[in-house]
């Protein structure tokens, strides 16, 4: 398990540049014992020229082959030994049980899907049969199905170095949809990206894929360079706004602008009505406290604003939480940046007009403390929406509105988050209603009684939201949806049975449920002979 | 049938401008006798505002209420009389049956959207039931539907001045997405889309649905202006790369961006294999004639474009297609401008170097007269794409390569397109084969011994492709997957039964083909009764 810290290119390593960075050890900031060639432009547009020569390939692979590879990577993923564990803890200072599990949830994605793509409904297929003796015109006979839009860059994120990261949900996707991906290393962890990486190649040789359907650069300015690459065809990212809008700005300036899929902000508004804190408001509490200080804070679902109606209920809820908050011990960040950027946010929270501690510490020291603020209802009011501007750590501001009434009216005031959570008692479901009405315009999940933080991974999930929550509130980036942000439809008008994908065949050879003449079917369809007929017209 | 050339706000007609513009015979040029109000600032705001409050109600309408509104709409569209039919004719100088085609295509196409949203597949259901005793974590229920993204700007095309316009493909498809609409009136048939405003309000009035599910104003300037406003959640506009860039340039600089999905630039390449042309060179002609001719060339799928292999069997159909041009009369086109940008495209396409006028003229008449250009095989390799700069009009460009491998190399370097028409002999299905695989990832539809032009409107088409063609190719404006356009999933996480949306409710009350468990079912789900707890985290 040697470290080369070069790039990955067409399933060689390459290291042209003379610049190198060193990984560095997320608790103490010093630098560990791996160096890291910094891309080069020939590097650069290397990966993503043999990228797009693999598409080419790749794209028509088979459901079986492609589930099968998706299979692979996730059992390489799954043998990465105890050392590579231990690379992930220096690197990131995540706990040993944290990494275990998180590398179980990345094969697991990867294992699902696979089943997706056997079952083959990504692919969309849709049939209109010919009518050639309808009036006034014939129809001719249209299918259309689904294919990858090309090469994906994949811009992984800090906080999830399995799971959103080299062989995350967005290369799962990508490469589930039959796209190469070109993966920008994170600079947080470049020795998990390039253990990680060698499993991903240990299972493109063994599963006899293009190589170049894999590639992989370390160095912060690759990110840039790559996503103006031409045959890079779209955008996976997951990290701050200002990343995301930064790379949405580059992909829209390029003379074939694609799209960018950015992860970007949320502070996830958690909601609590009166009866359910009255019910069992210390069990809240105590689960808040665990979800705020999760990891750090350091979870897309953070809930970094809490909603409750004045009254008695809040006030001692916020009592409760604020002793929780204070009995949480300071924690290691991701790394020192990441550390920084959160010492920098508490203070400007603290000095957000009204605004009062609760618990914990503005501390300058080397752990981020946990802290906990309460904030007058104006701010909810202020039209820069700064309890809105995400602080990534474990932090939570509370809120109390006057009343339903007002709770209601700045609910569509709110911008875009990841999900939000509700919690309601059973005597107050006619209030909850209403409220989830409201919140479901605002949000692309909304919890009841639960907290965000904790994405399954399943057909159902929706990790996504209107902006600044991400780029394109139409998709999600957790769960099996997230497969649609690299499909685009194509219609093939005319066309012999033998000429078209087996996706669209009358035969349905891979038992797709297909939208045959407007009614879903999973059988084959049985036409006139004369249909196979070519050139008729 | 009075024309008041009023902005429709809400329900009711407003002028608040002293500013008008005149509707022109398009003919001739001169004024008609429609005089028309220029939207406000506040006009335009007030629009949008009542747009956004309608979404609040309209998004939750029934899928039957829904599904009526839309066949109202449809029906009022119908009982439009033959007064209506001459000024569209006067104002777009379109033949009468193209008219009286035109406006049953646009009524059959929102029928066609009243049988989706009965059929309730866009709404995208997938339900993941709770798995308490899973380890080490159990999941939560998880339920996702798709729910509208909001109020919708429409910008029709001067082409089809009734299915892409006013209530056109991209009201319809918002319309059925639970998305209210704010048509920008295109200012070449504005009369026409006042009558067929009325009629829309009409089907408003007569369904029940809020009065701000559908305004349109008038103006040039209210387009900008228009996607500027907040309430706007998603932008459909056909028309010209220029156009459509401009307003994705806005939408990207608001500060919650928003998609804009443009239809285009397009020369529709088509590709003639020399088998096909010895067997029926003479018919190819004909049709090929009959389809850069039609409806003056104004179609987006027209072809401008024709590849050939060298030799007697091209050169032949050249001198044929020749005749075929030369013998069709000048046409009158939809606008003076769209006269003078075609007339002007004609002469930029004559001073290419190399090439040859081999049927038609370079007038400057009132008329447009059918071109035919031979150009030289290097136009095809340059990095600007020449002949790939849509002229919007009944012209079209030959062009001949050595052989198919030369014709291999060039496709790949294509830019984007709608269509792409493949004519090849039975005996040369084996050289088709690899063709269509280039072809289909450079356009959205690939249709095989046919022409471009004539787009079914179906659940297996794609008007769509990469950009120039769009700004997003995983989209098509036409066909019934177009809805997917104004759609964004939301999920539900520990709602008791009662609480979530029909769609997602365990009895399935609309009989939806649903993803439960990773499984398609059209039937009801079983669950223990504490399911339907509620608070028991």
């Amino acid at each position: 398990m040697e470290i080369l810290g070069k790039q990955f290119i067409d399933g060689k390593r390459s290291e042209e540049s003379g610049t190198r960075f060193c990984s560095l050890d997320a608790a103490t900031g010093e630098p560990l014992e791996y160096e890291f060639f910094v891309a080069t432009d020939a590097e650069i547009s290397r990966a993503a020229a043999t990228a797009g020569a693999a598409f080419t390939i790749y794209r028509k692979s088979g459901l079986e082959e492609r589930a099968q590879f998706l299979e692979a990577i996730a059992e390489e993923i799954d043998s990465l030994d105890d050392r590579f564990v231990q690379i992930v803890m220096r690197e990131t200072g995540l706990p040993e049980p944290r990494i275990r599990g998180e590398r179980l949830r990345t094969s697991n994605q990867l294992r699902l899907f696979s089943a997706v793509v056997r079952r083959g409904d990504f692919l969309g297929a849709r049939i209109d049969t010919a009518l050639p003796d309808r009036q006034p015109l014939p129809r001719p006979d249209i299918r259309q199905y689904r294919i990858g839009t090309g090469p994906v860059a994949v811009f992984g994120a800090a906080n999830f170095p399995l799971a959103f990261s080299v062989a995350g949900g967005d290369t799962a996707s990508a490469l589930a949809a039959g796209c190469p991906v070109v993966v920008k290393a994170h600079s947080a962890h470049p020795t998990t990206s390039e253990l990680v990486a060698c499993a991903v190649v240990r299972a493109v040789e063994r599963s006899g894929v293009p190589k170049g359907v894999f590639a992989m650069l370390f160095g912060d300015n690759a990110g840039a360079a790559l996503v103006r690459c031409p045959e890079i065809k779209a955008v996976g990212f997951t990290g701050s706004l200002a990343g995301g809008r930064a790379l949405s700005e580059i992909a829209a300036a390029r003379p074939e602008p694609i799209p960018v899929f950015a992860e970007m902000s949320s502070v996830n508004p958690v909601i609590l009505l009166p009866g359910a804190l009255r019910e069992r408001g210390s069990v809240i509490a105590s689960g808040l406290a665990a979800s705020v200080t999760l990891g750090a804070g350091q979870f897309c679902t953070n809930p970094g604003l809490v909603i409750g109606i004045a009254g008695e209920p809040f006030d001692t809820f916020c009592q409760m939480l604020s002793l929780e908050i204070m009995s949480r011990p300071p924690l290691v960040m991701l790394s020192r940046p990441i550390l920084l950027n959160y010492q920098e946010g508490i203070r400007r929270l603290s000095q957000l007009s009204g605004m009062e501690l609760l618990g914990g510490a503005i501390t300058e020291g080397d752990r981020a403390a946990a802290c906990l603020f309460r904030a007058p209802p104006e701010l909810l009011r202020c039209e820069t929406r700064p309890l809105e501007d995400e602080v990534f750590g474990p932090v939570t501001v509370l809120v109390a509105v006057k009343d339903l009434q007002e709770l209601r009216e700045i609910i569509p005031d709110l911008g875009g988050h990841l999900a939000a959570g509700l919690f309601a008692a059973a005597s107050e479901l006619s209030d909850a209603g209403p409220i989830v009405e409201l919140l479901e315009t605002r949000v692309g999940r909304v919890i009841l009684n639960e907290f965000p933080t904790g994405v399954e991974v399943c057909d159902a999930m929706t990790h996504g939201g209107p902006f600044p929550a991400t780029s394109d509130s139409r998709c999600t980036s957790v769960g099996t949806l997230a497969i649609d942000r690299f499909l685009r439809p194509v219609c093939y008008q005319g066309y012999p049975d033998i000429m078209l994908p087996p996706a669209l065949q009358d035969a349905n050879p891979y038992g797709l449920l297909r939208l045959v003449n407007g009614k879903w079917s999973a059988g084959g369809i049985r036409l006139a002979d004369d249909k196979h007929e070519i050139g008729r017209h």
